[in-house]
């Protein structure tokens, strides 16, 4: 794989997930601990930015116009009524260990659960002329899932790093890695993506 | 629930599927017989039919200017090495059990896990004024999912009917249940449907 | 038509262009005077708000990492060179007759011709249950038409204020009345719009 | 320009356009006549193939089931009323003149104005690796400048070829050529492109 044809992308590195006081810490608390996501997310970052991948962070965002307009159930309401990932706020904020840096994007409008809904992140990666996606972040069998589907779709080649990743089980994880990774033409380690890039 | 209102999306009840001669009943033969989903699925049509709902039937469909194109790798690969799904073919037809009416819309072209990926489908459910949308069909976990994720994004009510989809074991069938319809706002039987229709 | 399922959008209502500071003013100087652009955009704001239309402001934004990543030639290239419509910046900013109210819409990220391009916008109209379309800013037969033609394709019953609009000359703005509403089924003026609300 | 990465978009070189028995025929008649429209695209497409370039044909296409789905009005209203572009008539086909080889992608379900609407252009140019986006066809006003502006919003580098474009009048086709064209890069004969081609 070409670094600079390979989009690294981050998906809600968020305080509100990552961060002892967010509101969403108590769902992924054990498997934060246990897969040791952040400090695999970091390693990930690291060595991509080293390499010259093209880096691009997905927060979340909710805001109150949304929610007026769009009547969703499910996973999402519970979100709209907690105030969770609400721009402005700190828990808002992607995490001080993966932040941003000036040249990389920060994909505006994340709203639904594929990073590729209501957002220009198609075009991104057309214009950036990206040919493999690599997957990190929450959750594994929601987001990051559902944006690697959206991904396969538009014909890239779709890795998922499934350690710098974080469900809300080892059961629901393994559920990912063992079913749904091979489906997409199988899982990498941070060690074995920075192999593969030149 | 408004039947004029309701869409029952139902993906690739094709014989490659379905029939014991189909190129991956063998994926499925257990699952089937188990679930009962042709049975479910023959229920749900036909007092969806009676109901006045929408029906859209979603074949997938292959051909080969577009594998020429579109380099994937995963699950798709395999489809293309073995002329599955082949348009014109006896295993891409829609099951005589299903086979659409005149007036029900057959979608055109779904070449992705979601059948929302380069079709149409989004306006025919926003044209239709269409508020709630019912999927059941293959693979539970793969097409059936990516096309319930890519339906709440795009705001709709949107319920699974579990016992008329398949997946390929009774394991990754319950995972789907009972870890991501309630993500979606629950799932229906048929009879529940059927009540909740008006 | 209902004013609840009536979006109202303008376009590019910028310093850039509105002010004679702006960086584009001279190209529709002239126009902007003859037609009273202005003017007819404040009264159409007024009145829409007062019948309890969904108003939608779509500026145009540039910034330095879309410029990086997409090559474009032609029409946007000459905006990149300019630092024309930069966030942050006074020329990017709604003009103070036609600021936002609180719970109005502003699109994020118009960077295309066509207000649905790379924005979610297409998404609004379908959560907020829109049926009509009416557009009104700048260039008539640019960033208007394009947005007026994506609306036509989704199905929307469009219109355009062109005594709301400004083209860089009379030419263009008549080409545009003339030639192209009539092929999206016809023009008001704000007053026929009024009338036609309830 | 590398042959390999140009795509040669040809917008309804159909019977009902181009016959003098077609339903729309009157309309385009003296235009075909003064810019020798078919004679144009006819070289166009003879030494687009000879170069290696991508042919993409767009027939427009219109069904009983979209017409009872989408209440459109204006330009498309007409075609709906009068059984025009309707497939299996002869009126749909592509003229023997500009018939489709066999390797040469036919586009399903051109609906709207823009080829880009409903249809998986965008997907097919992306998978083949496309930059250049040239177009010819009818009407040069309507859909060859919807097309080319959903091309320019994504990304392309655009091209019309008006002496293989008609529109249905003088008047109408020097507007396009001399206001819209610049604002897309330029405009370039069939001599142009293939001297720009390798």
């Amino acid at each position: 794989m070409k670094a600079s044809e390979t989009a690294i992308i981050l998906i809600e590195f968020q305080n509100d997930f990552c961060n002892p006081e967010g509101k969403l810490f108590a769902l992924v608390q054990n498997e934060l601990a246990r897969n040791q996501t952040i400090i695999h997310a970091k390693k990930l970052l690291d060595e991509a930015r080293r390499k010259g991948c093209q880096i691009i962070h997905c927060p979340f965002t909710l805001d109150k116009k949304w929610i007026e307009a769009n009547h969703s159930v499910g996973i999402l309401e519970g979100l709209y009524d907690n105030d969770i990932f609400s721009p402005g706020n700190w828990g808002h904020q992607i995490i001080d260990e993966l932040a941003p840096w000036e040249n990389e994007i920060v994909l505006e409008g994340k709203r639904g659960l594929s990073a590729f809904s209501h957002t220009n992140l198609a075009q991104i990666l057309h214009f950036r002329k990206i040919k493999n996606v690599i997957i990190a972040g929450f959750l594994t069998n929601i987001c990051v899932q559902a944006t690697a589907w959206s991904a396969y779709d538009l014909g890239y080649n779709v890795r998922l790093i499934p350690e710098a990743c974080c469900a809300a089980s080892q059961e629901i994880q393994d559920y990912v890695e063992t079913q749904i990774c091979p489906t997409l033409g199988g899982a990498l380690t941070v060690e074995e993506l920075i192999s593969a890039l030149n």
